[in-house]
C-alpha cells in the first residue's frame, strides 16, 4: 500500500482510535529520537484553538520531542478550560515518552487538535489513549499511515508523500502527511501538515524557510477561504549531520521541501466529498508576486467561477470580473484570459471560440486551467481551488448533532 | 397589484421587450419631464461595462433627462465596440424622447446594462425597440411595473417599493425599483437600483447623500460578495420645489431614502433561486461602524455559514472563527454570539443550549438572525444575505449556452 513511501532515520509514528470519534482513528503520535529543531507556521486567524497558542509559543524549538495530534474535536473557543486541557495532553504525552525511556518534558511537545470548534476536549480518552499509542510507535509505513490516517476529519483519503536525495553520499528524506478538505463536512475541518526529516536545519534558519515554503503551498490552496482556527505546519528536522552545513545543500532541501509541500497541498482541494474539479489559476503580468496571488486568490474564492467549472461552463466572464474586483490596479486593456489552453478574452475585447469544446474540455478532466495575463509585469502566481457542487453544499448544510 | 405603490409627480415610466432576450422583457425608460438632477453611485469593479464609465462621466447630473436601460446584456468586456454601442444607444434615447418633445442629448440620458458579459449589443435591437418603449412612457403604476420588470434577469420578482410624506401642507413621493438575485442564474447578474422622487435635492448635496445611503443599505447585502462589472444605483430628483430650503427637510427625506433602500436591498438576497434564507448579520462593541461592517461581511461571505443556515444547523463555530478571520482585531475573551435570540457562545466560552430547538427556529422561518457582539465599543453594522442552498449551485452550475 506505501511501496512509494520513504522514511528519514530518527523518527517514529503510531495511530489509533482512542474513543474522540465513536470508531475512527483521532489519536497519533510523531516522535523524534535524537535531538532536533521544531518550526511552524499557523493560522492566522484571531480566534485560535488553544494548541496554536501553544505550539506559538514554542516555536522555533530547539530540542523538540514530537507532535501529539487529536482530531474529531479543535479545542477551540473553549476558553481557559481549553487551555489546560492543552496544556494537559502534552504533559500526558511528555510522562508517555519518559515511560518508554524517552524523558520529555511538556514544552517539548507540539501539539495538534482538529476537529469540532466549542467543545471541551474528552480527557479521560486522552489519558488513557495517549500512553497506548505511545506504545505503539514504530518507524515503518504501516505506521506512519496509521497517524496519517489518524489526523483525518472529512478527508476521503490520507494524503502522504516523501522525497529522498543524496549529498554527497549521504541520503536523506523528508515524510510528510496532511490533513484538510477544504471545510467540508458537518464539522469546521482545518489543514494540517507534518513534515519530518533527517536533513539537519537550524534553528534560526528553519522558520524563515519554512514560511516561505508554506506561502508558496498550503498558503496558495483554498475551498471556500474560510481560515480554520487549528491550521497549521510542522517541520521536525535533524540538529545536525556530519557533514552537511553549505548553503547550496540547503537551498536544495528548501526546493525538495517545496515541491513536496506542493505536491500534498494540491491534494487538499479535491479531496473532499463534492469536490470534482482542481482549478489551477496562474496569474501573470502583475507587478509583484502578492498582487498576482491576490488575483488569482480572489478568482478562486468566486462561487460563481467555482460553480461556472462544476457546470464545464466557460463563463469567462466571471472569472475577468473577479480580477476586476481583488483590489489590484490592473489594465483591462492589456488582459488576456486563456481556459484550458483556448483563448477567450485577448487585450480587453471578447474572442470568438468554440464554447461546446472548451466545455467538453472542463467536463472530461480532473484540472481546469485558467491563465490570466494582465499586463506586462514580472509579478506570478499560481493558486488551486476546487470547484462548487451540489454535494459539497448538502454535506456542508448537514446538521453537527 | 401595485395598490400600495405611489409616484412623484414629473416622472414617466415604460418597460418591454425589443429582442434581446427571446421573449421576456428587456428594454426600460425612466424619464423626467421637468428640471431634475441625477446622482449616482457606481460598482467598484476595475473590470467595468461601458454604460458606468459613461454614468460616472456624467455623475452628478444637471439636467438629467432620464434613464434608459437594457436587460439581457452587461455590454461588458466589450473593448472600443461596447463603447460606441453604448454612447450610440444614449444618442437614440435622446432622439426618441426629442420626436415627443422632450428635446433631450445624449449626455442627459444615463445607460445602465445587465445581462451576459462579452457580448456585443444587438443594436439594431435597441434601433427599433427605443422609440417605442418611449411611446409607451406613462406616469401611472402600470407602466412603473411594466419598467420594473423590465430592468430583471434572473429574479423571481420584481422588486418596488415608495414613501410618501408631507413637509408642511406639501406632498413628496419616493419611488423606486430594484434588480439583483445576487449573482445567481447561468448569467452574471447586478444590482441595480433606480430611485425617483419629487423632493427637491440640489446638485451639490446629493451625491455625498446617496453614497452614505447607498453605503448603508445597498452595500450591505450580498450573497456571493461578487462585486458585478454593472452595478449602479441611480437617484433622479426634482431641481427645486416651493418653500423647500431647510435642513430638518432635507434630513428627513435623506431617512425616508434609506428607509426605502434598506426595504429594497433586503430583497435581494432571497429573490434568487435556491435561497431559503435571509440571514441577518448585526455585530456589535467594535471600535468603529467599518469594523463592524467588515466582520458582518466576512461573516455573510463564508460558505460554510451559509450552507449552516441551509441546513438549519447551529454550528456557531463557523461564525465565530469567520469573524476572527476579518482582519478586524477583537478580544475573543469579550465576544458573545447569540442565534435567533439563544446565546450560544459567551465571552469566550461555549454555552449549553438546545441544539435542536435553534436547529427549529432557523427551520421554519425565513430570517434568520445572528447577534455578533465583540466587546464594549460603538461600532455596530448589520448586513443581509442568503444561504447557500443546492439549488444555487445547480443554477450556477447551467450551461451559459
Amino acid at each position: 500500500m506505501n511501496d512509494s513511501i520513504r522514511l528519514p532515520e530518527g523518527f517514529r509514528f503510531a495511530g489509533m482510535n482512542c474513543g474522540i470519534k465513536p470508531a475512527k482513528s483521532d489519536l497519533a503520535m510523531i516522535v523524534v529520537d535524537k535531538a532536533a529543531n521544531g518550526f511552524g507556521v499557523y493560522t492566522q486567524n484571531l480566534v485560535r484553538a488553544a494548541c496554536i497558542d501553544w505550539n506559538r509559543s514554542l516555536t522555533p524549538l530547539n530540542g523538540v520531542r514530537g507532535i501529539v495530534v487529536n482530531s474529531g474535536n479543535a479545542n477551540a473557543c473553549t476558553g481557559a478550560e481549553g487551555i489546560a486541557n492543552n496544556k494537559q495532553m502534552a504533559q500526558i504525552a511528555a510522562d508517555s515518552l519518559a515511560g518508554i525511556g524517552l524523558p520529555t518534558k511538556a514544552k517539548q511537545m507540539f501539539v495538534l487538535s482538529t476537529g469540532v470548534i466549542g467543545r471541551q476536549l474528552p480527557m479521560s480518552s486522552l489519558e488513557q489513549g495517549i500512553p497506548k499509542v505511545v506504545s505503539h510507535l514504530q518507524n515503518d509505513a504501516g505506521a506512519f499511515d496509521s497517524a496519517a490516517n489518524a489526523i483525518l476529519t472529512t478527508d476521503k483519503n490520507r494524503k502522504i508523500a516523501s522525497r529522498s536525495w543524496q549529498v554527497g553520499n549521504q541520503s536523506f528524506t523528508i515524510a510528510a502527511m496532511a490533513k484538510g478538505a477544504g471545510m467540508i463536512g458537518p464539522n469546521m475541518a482545518t489543514m494540517l501538515g507534518v513534515l519530518v526529516t533527517d536533513f539537519p536545519v537550524a534553528s534560526e534558519q528553519g522558520q524563515s524557510m519554512l514560511q516561505r515554503v508554506v506561502d508558496r503551498s498550503f498558503n496558495r490552496i483554498s475551498v471556500e477561504g474560510h481560515t480554520s482556527t487549528n491550521d497549521a505546519v510542522i517541520l521536525l528536522a535533524a540538529d545536525s549531520a556530519p557533514g552537511i552545513q553549505s548553503v547550496v545543500a540547503h537551498d536544495e532541501f528548501e526546493c525538495y521541501l517545496l515541491e513536496l509541500s506542493i505536491e500534498l497541498a494540491k491534494k487538499i482541494p479535491t479531496d473532499g466529498e463534492g469536490a470534482d474539479h482542481l482549478i489551477e489559476i496562474r496569474v501573470l503580468g502583475t507587478q509583484s508576486d502578492v498582487e498576482a496571488e491576490r488575483i488569482a486568490r480572489t478568482i478562486a474564492l468566486s462561487n460563481l467561477v467555482k460553480t461556472a467549472v462544476a457546470g464545464a461552463d466557460p463563463n469567462w466572464g466571471r472569472i475577468v470580473s473577479a480580477a476586476g474586483y481583488s483590489g489590484v490596479s490592473f489594465d483591462v486593456e492589456q488582459t488576456s484570459l486563456t481556459l484550458n489552453g483556448t483563448k477567450v478574452f485577448e487585450r480587453g475585447s471578447p474572442v470568438a471560440f468554440d464554447n461546446k469544446a472548451v466545455s467538453k474540455s472542463i467536463k472530461n478532466a480532473v484540472l481546469t486551467q485558467i491563465d490570466l495575463i494582465v499586463g506586462g509585469g514580472r509579478g506570478s502566481a499560481t493558486h488551486w481551488t476546487s470547484d462548487l457542487t451540489v454535494d459539497y453544499v448538502k454535506l456542508n448544510a448537514e446538521y453537527t448533532t
